[in-house]
This record gives structure tokens, C-alpha cells and sequence, in this order.
């Protein structure tokens, strides 16, 4: 079999510093709360990230991009997808889409839904499709407390 | 490559309504607490839709049933699930599996869980698995607050 | 289409009792605070188990595992795995890859990712890839009240 399917999970706090900007789906949204985190915190391009490295074997997050490796501390989820893309692609392995779903309930995501898939899609190389949902203000994005995404990818053999 | 896959998340609070009848994974549940939401708020069957829409690139619940769209006001999960098909065939995509994982403490849905899929199945015209678990009493599920639907999709292209 | 994908959810709450063992991912931690639960509560293999049953069309962990099968009571995750990728071959089906996503802030995973990978892919006859994320101290998982795993799983027919 030379596919192979791959999902990933990230989960960041919103912050108390309300000059800190939101990052979300490889966009900068003006005038909405910013998440807590190293690097930017963009849940959708880190749950795409892990998604793409654990379907071609090449590792996850943490391997990839943890503490050991201070030269990606701060990097945008636009810079940390592109090498996750680019060391599956080095590994042999093509990523055929991605699907995320972002969970909370802000920022309004479907006004900007075509462009972030065109933004994430342009760094993937590969159609991603974006949606967004709320939890009924249930649990802890629905308190508000969060942001939660999750991200399914197929992958490829080159 | 002319496969892909898709995810899609759904959550709905339980009513205060008593009246109010439990629609789930394209069932009518008789004497189970009923879910908030426009249309019948069935998590499973719009968590499908999602992932079927996702996965074919042809939008999401948001873009092709959203307030915009006034005639899908209060349409039950089947027929929303029916129309997903619709459109993804209509793009050139067809359902290859749909898997369901629901999320909640009730209803006890082994009991009913092959008239489920032989419902869900007949609407989709591919393979549906829906599968049922609690969460140990934990969370917003396991206060029996709500329920939790997460659904994959796999669909080609015809 | 001799493809299909599933995904499973498996959620534990962490026991009260500290002389029961934790058991992830098919293996043990010494040293860490076990999980409650029917069986050793090992989420990260039942979720795999449900994932590979869904997709197969085999049933679910419920069906195939349930309180009607009491030869399963107390059965290890390894075991409950192999007998899912047995059930899922003999009808037909085998699996590509699975991937699974530990929801929670404890154990630190990534010491023992390759161990765990290693252990669950003997097991399954397929790589498995195993990551580990925190949720940043929300929900129920970053309050430390339980684990969570989500997985999903490639299968194709034989």
C-alpha cells in the first residue's frame, strides 16, 4: 500500500495579553485574541503539521520542531507546514489533501474560509479544506477558554 | 492521486425541552433527551456531511446549508446527508467509507447501532460505520451536557 | 474502492487507586498513575482497535470486545490490537497505517515514542505512528483527570 492516512490534534490557550494577535489557518486576524504558545500558536497549521509527519513516518512536532531544535522557536505555522511538507516530500511521501476542523467559537471563520484554504493550500502544495464549528459553548473552546484543531492527511508514495 | 479524506466535528447540547425528540445518526430516539440546534441537531449525520464535503472540496456545513440558505432551516440530518452526497458526486467525487464515532454518555446505541448504519449506509450508497463511546464521566460529554460526533471520510474521484 | 478509513476515540479517567500501572500505547510506565477502566485502559490501543474495526466493517470494540465476551474482561491492549487485526484479515481486509493522537498532560511521551511505535507496529503488521499532545491545562485532559487517544486507521482489501 503506498498511502497512508495521518491525524493530528493541537490545543492552545487564548492569552491575557490582548496586544499578543491571533495566528489561525496561516492568517493574521486583526482585532481577535491571540493564543498562548511557542511560535504563533496557529492550531490549524500545527495540527496540519503533525497530521502530515505521522502519515509519512517522518515524526511529529515534537520531534521535528521541539526543544532541541531552538532554530524553530518563534517560526510562523506557515514556515513549521512548509517543512513538515518538505520532509515527507524528502522521505518519499506526497501529500494528497488535508481536511481540518478548527473548534471554537471565535473568531467567525467562514468569511475567510477561501482564503485560508488558499493560504494553507498554497504552502501545502495540496488542496486543504478548512471548516470551523462551535461546541454549543460547551467544554472549554466553548467557554472560551481556547482553541482546539484537528486535521486528517493522506499522504502519498512518490 | 484521485482519493481523499476528510474530517468533520459536530457537537450539540441536550434541551431543556422534555418534549423535544433525540434525532442521532439519522434515527429517532424515543424517550432520549432531545438535542438544541437548527435542523434536528443529529451530530453524527452532520459530522458526515462534513467530512463528505470537506474531503470532495465542495464546501463544508457553514457554506452549503448555512443561514444564507433559508430552504435547509430545520431539515433533518438524513436529507442534509443525502444533498452532501449530491453535491460531492456532482464535483466528481464519490464516497468510497464513512466512519462515526460518537461522543456521550446516552444513548445506549449498541443496541441500535446496525440500524444506524444500515440507515446512514442507504443515504450515503457506501459503507457506514458508526460506533458509540463515553468518556468515563469526563468532560462536557461525561456531565452528560452534550454529544460529540467525529466522522472520517474517504472518497475518489469517479 | 478497496480503501476505506476509520477512526476511534478512546477516553479513561486516571484511577484513584496509586499501586494500579498505566499501560499506553502497548506499553507500561512505571512510575506513572494508571487509568480506570474494564481491561488496562490502554486508550491509545483501543482506539487503534476501533479505528482498524470501523474501517474493516468488523464491528467496534463493543461488538467484538463487549460485556458479552467475558473471555476479553482484563485482556491487554496488545492483545484486544491483535485480535482486531486478525478479525479485520479474515474478512478480507489489511491494514496500510494507523496513526494515533495521546491527548493529555502526562506521561511525558516523547522519551518513549520510537519504543511505542515499535511495540503497537509489531503488533499490528503495519506502521503505526504514535505523537503525543498537551491541551495547555484545559478540559478535562489538561486538568489531569484522564487520557485521551484518537486514532485512524488505513485499510485496503487483501
Amino acid at each position: 500500500m503506498d498511502i497512508r492516512v495521518g491525524t493530528g490534534i493541537d490545543v492552545h490557550a487564548f492569552s491575557e495579553d490582548p496586544s499578543r494577535p491571533l495566528f489561525l489557518a496561516c492568517l493574521r486576524w486583526p482585532g481577535e485574541r491571540g493564543l498562548e504558545g511557542h511560535s504563533d500558536a496557529d492550531v490549524a497549521a500545527h495540527a496540519a503539521c503533525d497530521a502530515i509527519l505521522i502519515a509519512s513516518g517522518v515524526g511529529d512536532l515534537g520531534t521535528v520542531f521541539g526543544t532541541e531544535r531552538p532554530e524553530w522557536a518563534g517560526a510562523s505555522g506557515s514556515a513549521l507546514l512548509a517543512e513538515a511538507v518538505r520532509l515527507a516530500r524528502a522521505d518519499g511521501w506526497a501529500t494528497a489533501n488535508v481536511s481540518i476542523q478548527i473548534v471554537g467559537q471565535r473568531p467567525r471563520f467562514l468569511p475567510r474560509k477561501a482564503e485560508a484554504e488558499k493560504a494553507m493550500g498554497d504552502v501545502v502544495g495540496a488542496p486543504v479544506g478548512v471548516s470551523a464549528t462551535t461546541t454549543d459553548r460547551l467544554g472549554f473552546t466553548g467557554r472560551g477558554e481556547g482553541l482546539a484543531a484537528i486535521a486528517t492527511a493522506l499522504v502519498h508514495r512518490i
